[in-house]
Formats: C-alpha cells, structure tokens, sequence
C-alpha cells in the first residue's frame, strides 16, 4: 500500500528510502465504507486525502436536489474540498465514497510542516498544483465549449475505464447532463 | 510598476531589498498594443505573464467561430496557456489584449531556475498554484450547478467592476452564455 504513495511522488521527484521514512508518518491511514461520508456540507476539513484504493466523489447537491459532481478520487487520486481545506473554513461539497475505499490523510498543518521541512516535497506539491491547474482549466474550456456529446466523447476517449466503474446517474453528474440525455449517448454510441 | 509585481509575491511572502533585486532580472517587460496576440492557437508558449497593466483575455474559438473566454488577466494576475506553458507544446487557445497592456514574462526555464535558486519564491508559486486551484473549482462548480442568470448574478457580486471594464460580448463569452441572453440579464437588473 505505501508503495503507492511512493511511486505517486516519484514521478515527480526520487526519494531515498530514508526520506521516505520520513515522508511517510505525516499521514494517517483512514477506512472508509461504500456509502460512508469523507466530508459533509459544514463539516470543518483538516485534511488532503491521497486515495490508496476505492473510488470516491466531490459534489454539490443544490437546491432542487440535483447532484454535481466536481471530483472523483481513486487509486492514487487526491480529492478533498481545496477551497475549506486551504482556508480552514467549513465544507460547501459532499465527499463519499463509492465502494469501499483506504485514504491517507495529511492535515494542512502535516502539509506546510513537510514542506518546510523538506525542499523536494515542496517541489512536489508545487508541480501537482500546476499539473492540476492543467487539468481544471481543460474542464472549463470543455464545460463552455463543448456540447454534452461532445465532452461524453471527450471523457470516453480519456477515462475509458470510467465507463466501467461508474454508474450512469455519476457519469451524467459529472458531464452535467440528465440521465436521460446520458441515456441516448449510449444507445447512439451502440 | 516594479512594485506591483514585488507588492504580489508579498501578499504571499516577504522579501528584502535584495531577494527581489535578485528576482526581478528573471523577468523581462513587453508592451503590446490593444487588439495584439500575445499567443495564437498553434504558437509555442515560452513564457507565463504576470499584467503590470492592461486587460487580456485567453481563450478558445470553436469550429462554429463562438468564441469561449477561460481567463481575463489585468494587473497583478498572471495568464498564459498553462498546459501549453508547463508542457512545452503548441497552444490550443489565444490569447490577445482588449486594452494597451504591458506584461512581465517569466519563461519557464527562469521560473524553475528562480524556483530551485530562492526557497520563498518556490513558496508563492506552490501557494499561488494552490489558490488558483481553488479559484477553477469554484468556476467548475458554478458553471455545472448554476444556470446563465445564477452565474451573472454571482460573477456581478465578486466582481463588479468587470461588468464596467469589459463588454457584453466578452461578458457572455465568459458566462459562457449568449449575447442575446445576456442583454436580457441587464434588462431584468435595471
């Protein structure tokens, strides 16, 4: 399990063993069951969650009950609310879990102290912010430019191994689509 | 006009005299002229640029010529292609200045230089990549969980003083609504 940690760093920076050692006591090993809140609306959010197995979903419910989905977070993904978690304030997202699902928690307080501590770490996180800034700019431009064939086909093309583990009410949460409209993508793909 | 760029990185961390007498040569000043690229779709993207003054505006014309507005940029924000940028491939988006402007560019050769030379300035880059990425979730959010009326109300509140500096078809093509829609928003809020 560890491992995954480790390699998830390393195709950033190497560690050495002992460096690693060190790493790896600022997290904490959580085990969460299918259907079991990681973060609720109001909650306060201490920590980053580096998913070791599982599959998890960041989302927003409004106010007419439909569900958005921001995140999923699996094997190697990391997911929490960024915007409570970075500014101490209180969850506006659900997080949960899908199926059963093995997180490593690293509090904000962990996260500055390694940091501070240890310059490739630093490194690290300041080069997955900005592959993630990548990657959220990319949703943006397919959520304003892109019809929901189109980012259906896009994720398809991506993620096909989405397909197979998420639901189809998930998928439409996150395409922002109905589950309907979700429904005559399938069948036209056929 | 040194000092905008200094006032930045110190909202962040401080730095003396001579830590940003070390920093700024990294940076070399362009001037364009309203209406100029700063990046076209298929150009390389050697720098990041960090608005001393002026207004930019990145973004993606479909296949249908509707134009989508990712980012504005204007003084004391950075724009850029960053999947471009941090990749060292072609960019997929323009981005070209509404007003007169004059940019700070940062290659990205002298950001990681800077970045492995001074441990505060790898510091404001982790944490300005941190809180940009709290700023594209909230966008992702938005634009899945509000409708085109929710997003102008909410864009009006944060940012008021857009809706006096850019015009309406610049408005909807970050709204990511139509002009026509838009005007009836205005209407409506007379």
């Amino acid at each position: 399990m560890k491992s995954i940690l480790r390699d998830h760093i390393e195709e950033i920076v190497q560690l050495t063993d002992a460096e690693f050692d060190y790493v790896l006591p600022y997290f904490t090993l959580k085990k969460y069951r299918k259907h079991q809140f990681v973060i609720q609306e109001g909650d306060r959010v201490p920590n980053d969650f580096f998913v070791l197995s599982g599959c998890l979903k960041s989302y927003y419910t409004d106010q007419t009950g439909r569900m958005h989905i921001l995140q999923f977070g699996w094997e190697d993904w990391w997911i929490t609310d960024y915007h409570a978690y970075y500014n101490q304030t209180r969850a506006t997202i659900n997080i949960d879990c899908n199926v059963d699902s093995e997180l490593l928690c690293l509090s904000l307080h962990n996260r500055e102290k390694l940091c501070a501590e240890m310059r490739k770490i630093e490194y690290f996180f300041r080069k997955k912010a900005d592959k993630a800034n990548v990657a959220f700019q990319k949703r943006i431009l397919s959520l304003l430019s892109n019809n929901a064939q189109e980012r259906y086909d896009q994720l398809l093309q991506l993620y096909p191994e989405l397909f197979q583990r998420l639901n189809k009410q998930h998928l439409a949460a996150y395409l922002g689509v109905t589950r309907e409209t979700l429904s005559r993508f399938n069948s036209s793909a056929k």
